[in-house]
Order: C-alpha cells, then structure tokens, then sequence
C-alpha cells in the first residue's frame, strides 16, 4: 500500500518509520526538508510540497504541531488543496481544536476529496512502538481504507462519528492527562518537602488505585529535573487552552483543569515551553523573586 | 496470634474479618456496640471498652473515622491511656493529620507503650481482599511483631520513619487521588456536554497513559450517578485540608489542589458528604439556581 | 453636529439619548427597529439599515453586544462597507476583542474610511449621566473629531495609541472588576454562613482601603437577590475569557482571573447569563444536587 | 484616662503614639523592651512584664502579631493571666482567629476580668492618623468604658455581638482584600505584558466604579517594585489561611479566595513574606528555572 505523509517531527518521524518498516510505500514532506533524509535511508520518496505528495498518492497522512500548521498545509500555496480531488483520501492525525479540523474537512470535501481527522493518545514512545490510540472521525469509507495502516500505527482505532469529534475527544483525553500531571508534581513537591522521601512516593502509588502509566514513566526523570520531550508542554498549554475554550461553548465549569492551565503558562513564562510537560513540575520549585 | 481491634467501620470491619478468617483470635471494639455482631458471629470477642480490649490483648489495632475519634478512643474515659503500658503495643491504622499522630503517640509512650501510625492506602474492596498498602512510621520493633497482621491486612507495607511520616504519605497520595477525581470528572463532563460518548472515554482512557484502576472502578458507576460509599467524600476533603495545611507550613503552593478542595467543599454543601467521594462529578452538572 | 449610533441596547440607548438631549443630531438603527421608537419620539431620525446611517452621516458610533455583532454590522449586507469612504468616519465603542477591532480597522481602512475603537468603562449608569470612561485608540484625527461627542458621554476619555489598545484596556479592567466582584461574592457569603450580619460587612468595607463604588452600589441588591442587569454576566464572562486569551498569548499566568472565570461559567450553567454579573454571587449559595 | 498596651510593633507603636498624644496616661510592654524608648521619649512608662501593666492599669489594650503571640503574652509566665482579675478589662485589638479568641476570653473571664477582642480594618497609614475602622466584640461594658480610646484610634467603630465575631469580620475583610490584590497585580501585568502603560490603568481604574483607596495608594509603589510593608505578607496569608478554614467549616466553598491564598503562598516559598503583601505582584513576573 503506498501512503502520503505530511509533517516529520518528534511523532510523524516515528509513524512514517513505522510505514516503512511494514512494508509501506510512503512518500514523505517536512516543512524543512532535511528531516527526510533519515527517511529517505530507509526507503521513502520524498514530495518537494505538500501538493506534490497529494498528486501522487491516493491516501496521504498528516502529523502536524498545531492547528496553525494544519491549515496551512491544505491551503497554502503548493498545498494539499492544489491537488486534492474525488477518488482521493486526506487523513489528518494532528491534534487540532474541533473547528480547524472542521474547516480543513470543509476545504478538502468542497474538492471532491475525502477526509476524516485522526487525532492520537499517546507521544513518543507509542508513535515508536506502534501503540498509539487512534481516535477517527468523518469520512467512514476512507476510514475503512486506511485500517491497514492503523494495524501498525496503533494498538486500537476508534470511529467516533462526525468530523470534530476524534479532535474532542483528544482534547478532553490531554486535558485530564494534564492535571494529572499537576497533581502528581504537586504530591512529589509536598512530600519532598515535608520530608518524605518522593522515590517512597513513587513506589506507593504504584500499588495503588491510581497506578498509571504515566506516573511510572516520568515519575524517576522528574526526581532527576529531566524533562526530555515526549509531549512538549507548550503543546499540552495548547490542547487545554482548547479543552476550556470546548467548555465554556458548552457552559461547563472545569475549575481544575483552569488551576492547571494557569500552572502551565506559568511553567511557559519560564521558558519551559519545547520540555516535556512533566516540566511543569519545576513551577512548583522556590525561586528567588526578581527585584 | 491475639489482637484487640477498635473501630467496625467499613475499613475496620474488613479488615478485622480477614484477621479472623485468617485464624487470628480478635478482640474487637465499636463505639455503637451492635456493629460488632457480625464479627463476633465469626469468632470475635468483644471488649466493652477501648481500655478493656487494651488490657487483654498485648497488640491492639485501631481504624476509626477521623482525627477526633482517634483521640478520644485513646484519651477519653475508658480509653486506651486506661490500660497502656510497658509490654503492650498500639497501632493506629485511622487516617489522621500527622499532629494528631504525634500527640497519640506521646500519650502512648508517656505511659511505657510502643506505638507506630500505620495509615492506609485503598479503601473499602482492598480492605476486604487484603491488598492494602499500609503506611508504617514509629517504633520499628512493634512494627516488626505486627508483620504477620499486616501479611493478612496488604498486599505491601512500607516503614517510613519516624511518626507522622505514614500520616504524611497517606495525605500526599489522597490529596493526588482526589484531583484525580476531580480531572476525570471534568473529562467525563466536558465529553458529554460536547456531544461524545462518555463511555467511548473511558474506552480511549483505559488504552493510554493514565489508565489506572480507580478510573476503570468508579468510571461506570459515576455514568450511573452511583456513589454508593467507599471512600466518603467528607474524608477525602478532610484529607486535602490536611494536606493543604502540610503544604502552607512547608510554603508549598498547590494550586490544582486547592481548585480540587473547593470542589471538594461545594460537594459537602450540596449535601454529598457521606457518599462516596466520586460524587464531586455531580458538582459539575447543571443546576437551578435557589432565588 | 450630526452623528448616526448603530446599536440601540442598554447602552447604546442611554448614549444616543444624551447625544440627542445635547443638540446632536441623530440617525439611529438598531437590528430590532421597533428599539428606536423611544429615540425618534426625542428627535431622532431612522437610518433603516447600517448602510443608509453611514450614507447620510460623517462619523458614525456604533455601541453593539459583542464581538459577532460588531463585525455583522460591518461586514454584512447593507453594512457600514457598503458605505463608508473617505472623509467619513466609524467608531466603535463596543466591547471587543482586539482581534475584531483590528479586523474592522482592516475593513474600514481598506475603502479609505477613518476608524477608531473607543470601549468605555462602565455600566448602564454612567452611560446614562454621561460619566462613562472612554477608552479610543486608532485613527487620532478622527478622535479628535468626535471629541464634542464624548465630552457629552463621558466624565473622561484617554488616547491609548494603535487600534487594539483600547479594546485591551478595556478587557484588563473588566477582568479586575470580575474578579473583585467574586472575592465581594466570597466574603459576603463566610459572612452569612458564619454567623455574621452581611449589612455589617458592607459597613464595614466602606470604611476601608478597598471601599469602592462597585461594592457599595451592588451590595444591598445582591443581599435581596436582586441581579437587574447593568452589566450582563454573559458579556463579564466574555470579557474574562477574552482577557484570559490575551494573558495566553502573552505567558501571562493569572490563577484568580481563571478561578474567577470558571465561576461564571459555573453562573451561566445555572441560567444566569443574562442576569446582572453581580448574580455569580448565587454560585455559592447551597444547592441541591440533581440525582 | 490610663491605660495599659502591649506589643509595639508597627500598629502597636502607631496606635499607643496617638493615645499618647491626646492626653492618655500609658503604660506599654514590649517583647523586646527597647522598642518601648521611642514611647517613653514621648512620655509612656514602662511596664517590665504584661503582668506588670495589667496590675497597674484598669484598662489593657494588646496589639500583637499572630495567634500565638497573643496566646502567650496572656498565658505564659508573666502574662497578663497572673494579674488579671475582677474590676480589670483586657481588650485583644490583634487579628486572631475565632477559637483563638475565644480561648483568651475563657482565661480572662475564669479569673473574673472582662475581654472584649477588637480587630481592626486599616494598617501602618490609618493607625498612625486615628483612622482605623475598629470590630468589638464580646462585654458590651467593658466596650462602652473603652469608647474614649476607641475615638482616638479609629473613625469608627462596630459593636458586633459575642466573642469572635470580630475576629470572623476581620478575616473575611482581609480575604476579600487579599483578593482584590491579585486581581489587582494580575491586571497590572496583563497590561504590561500586553503593550499597554500599567500608569493608563491606574489611571482608569481611578475613575471607575472599582476605584478604591487600595489600588490608589498601593499601584505606584507596585510599579516601582517597591513593597515597603503597611501590611506584611505573611500575615495577609494567615488570614487567608484562616478565612478558608473558616470557610471550611461551614461549607462555604471559595474557589478565588483559595487561588489567591497559593499565590500568596507562592510568594512567601519566594522569601516575600516580611514586604508588604502587595509584592504578591512578583509571582507573575517572568522568572528563571532553577535547574
């Protein structure tokens, strides 16, 4: 099967690789062209713009970094919409609010194209393994075209309806996600700080009822102050800056998930942003006042 | 193996049942007496009185409701204090602030006893299938005699240190487990509100990085407005009170907790106190005003 | 000197009225055109659509409830477009985002028009004693122009530079006044819940530092459930949440503004958006919970 | 008339000058003495103890810095305890919390002296110009023979019933000022952040319906980094601390007054807690990481 593929960063690199490796054809494009190259080695094309993958391909894949970068890639000059007609299929797994993903259908269905969106739960490590949660919304046939690649993209699909909802339900998922996070940098700080050893507090949760993944994973890095990006805090600023603005269309108050937006725009004012989102843990540290 | 047991509530009285069925002779203690019928039915002795069941038993275990009770079970008339002295040894497994503990133990100790905290983590089902993990802080010789209890009571037991450090650890991870409750509601709202399907949620939540037991345990069963009690929501705020305060004396600022504990007290004002501490979900529903 | 006033709701109604009252001259519409009866009983003439009031006046006001109305009225058919051109002039002294106002700017600009926004600080009061606080930024000559007009609708009017500015300015005040009215809301409610007469406090408040119009006028209409609308808590809402985008797009971390804003969606949930925003106050009375 | 006044920190030493100055025979105690010279100097004499004042004065007025000071000059060895009796009166004008209060007035009125507690409203300005705003209660006697005293320290006073509601009122003022505060401080950095001159707001604000004493008087400094301390921060935040326990009690949730206690708290973790709690100002300010 031969794909198209859009957008090479920290999770399109990964599941391009992951095509790859399985068989795939896959023609790749990146904004900075360069980061094909580790592609390329193993056996890509390249498309010198995103019209160029849409003219050769019959289902082309997108892994954006933000809503900004999913339009632009459709409407720009040289981009998907240029070449994008009936009997071709666009698959955008960005995660982007429900509108932009609305718009983008618009623009590809008013071509005679198809679209679902696709949005993932998971970051680095299950883009590597092929464990992402795929979360696909719209065009039901296309979606059904491209089953063979999600067999190796992800552990499990879902089909969740209308165009909007796969980028909902991603949101709704990181905004969790994210005061998740919060409260565990909040119980490693008040336990280190009240004297507690936080390595004791990694090992109880673990037993518990709210043993995750999650608190597993990051918990040690955190302790060591490394904040490697799996998930870029700017990023899970961003997912629930748009968790909140779902809420308050719906007129649902979400007082936590507010508390925990503060904190990672705090943890962005001090330049955290391109760290893992773990970082937000380092808001929670004294600092010294600046005046 | 003989112990005295004071306090049949839900925890107290699982727990008290494994050490019988597990061939420990108990004696065992409730401030409202007919409580203990059921235990005695299976082998139980009953004491009268707190000092009474001190008095025949070398080690006696207490799991009562808050820090109020934890004190005047050991200080009031016909009280712990009564009968305490060199050779006999008292555990308080309550949940308690870690100054409470400490006053606790100087009254123990005072009178030649030995005592440790040992405050636990799981709630009513690991109380009944003996998968608690017990927190353990005070004498280490005591603690050492109580392992073949705690081998029936949990699935792991920690000693932390000195007493207050098991109280300490208990508030940390309560004060997580009820943001937690706290993120998960919002997710399950915001996901309905906006037109998902609540249960694909927990599907999509249960594949990904946060899945943890306590969203797969409670998350049916809140879709259902059930909250019959596990964990009374009237604890969990006490908790996260406590673990605020901890945090205020250490200069700690926790943000996501203190946003989780209004929740928490708009929960107790609607009336929710005694149910189980999910019942903050219904905080987030749509509610008439009262004029 | 002649003036045409687009938009004829709590506020604009008020204004146009002083103007008229003054010896303007004034051509009135409004999207219910019935509104403009009480005006034309006053002098007023009729313009029937945005167009035909731009047509027939050099500088036009226009005072609309938010942001999509400010644009519809530009932008739609027999829009203020479809008329304005050089040597005329368009000011809006709606509360907008700076996004929209920049937009506008754009659009009248374009056809050689003169723009200014002018969003004013306060209610419907001052804007019906003429003490309304103007906030302008854009076009100055044009501002200096308009200068007779304001001098009659407001006690003040400040020059605060490129268009944006003043619609900042006017979100940063409203965000403060939003949440002074939550922390006034708080407090009267420990007062009463905690044994304390909330006319006391009132009192008392007025004697001190943070004695304020705002609490003094609001105050006694709160203690009787009176929440006739002066400023609508759906447009305060708004405004927080404009505020807290543009505190988003500037790093700026500002926990109390979103606690504040989650209390207003919470007042919105409850029915409450076209009440008086002081009726977030009810946010915290004792509720009974749905199931 | 002759009085008695313990502590002389910066309102104890502001309100025992103006007794001073207006005729009053005083007699004042401080922890460390020295600080009583500048008293003398200005005609006070000297008491070596608080028991030694009370023994000398009819009426003794305290001014001390938290709960537990207050608790110790009237419990400890020394305190006014040892001298109290029938005939004398013991006014706590220190802002304590309810039970603390109530405690002292148990010990004064065991020994058959009279208590009234009478926490003020206003810091270092208002004292020193007799302009505080004065909240007695407790014996309604032993208040009507104080009133002389009460007319030079304040503008006013409130009678407000049973021992404790004085305390409850002060805190609740407190609260909402702290509040205001941060909305203040967040407004003020919105607008900095965001291209406007932080001196227009002032100005604005000034003319609106939120303007108040506070902003006015406390906003230059602010802009200046400047918080010399009226009011100092570590106590704005023990009143905060108490007004949510308070709150706590009877089921009053508060969400803002909770978001704003962790930022109070935040500022203390950042050595700000001896400034003046305006310097709550600097959480927002852009800081380096630590690590």
């Amino acid at each position: 099967m031969e794909v198209g593929f859009l957008g090479l960063g920290i999770m399109g690199k990964a599941m391009s690789m992951n095509l790859l490796k399985n068989g795939f054809k896959v023609t790749v494009w990146n904004r900075t062209l360069s980061k094909c190259n580790e592609l390329v080695a193993h056996g890509a094309s390249i498309g010198k713009t995103p019209a160029e993958v849409i003219n050769k391909c019959t289902i082309t894949i997108a892994m954006l970094s933000d809503p900004a970068a999913a339009l632009s890639v459709v409407l720009d000059k040289d981009g998907v919409l240029e070449q994008i007609c009936g009997g071709k299929g666009y698959i955008d797994m960005s995660t982007v609010d429900p509108e932009t993903s609305c718009k983008i259908n618009e623009a590809i269905t008013s071509k005679g194209g198809r679209f679902f969106e696709a949005p993932v739960s998971g970051s680095k490590q299950p883009a590597e393994t092929g464990q992402l949660v795929i979360l696909a919304a719209g065009d039901k046939a296309l979606y059904e075209a491209a089953i063979p690649a999600f067999d190796i993209l992800g552990k499990k699909s879902f089909f969740l309806g209308q165009v909007g909802n796969g980028a909902k339900m991603k949101l709704v998922v990181n905004m969790i996600m994210g005061s998740m996070m919060n409260a565990f940098s909040e119980g490693l700080t008040l336990a280190d700080r009240s004297g507690l050893n936080p390595h004791d507090l990694l090992d109880v949760l673990d037993l518990g009822a709210i043993a995750n993944p999650m608190f597993k994973g990051k918990g040690p890095a955190m302790l060591q102050n490394n904040y490697s990006p799996a998930f870029p805090l700017k990023h899970q600023q961003k997912d629930k800056r748009l968790a909140l603005a779902l809420g308050d269309e719906n007129s649902v108050p979400m007082p936590v998930a507010a508390a925990s937006n503060e904190a990672f725009k705090k943890a962005r004012s001090m330049g955290l942003g391109d760290m893992d989102f773990s970082a937000v843990f380092e808001t929670l540290k004294v600092l010294k006042h600046s005046s």
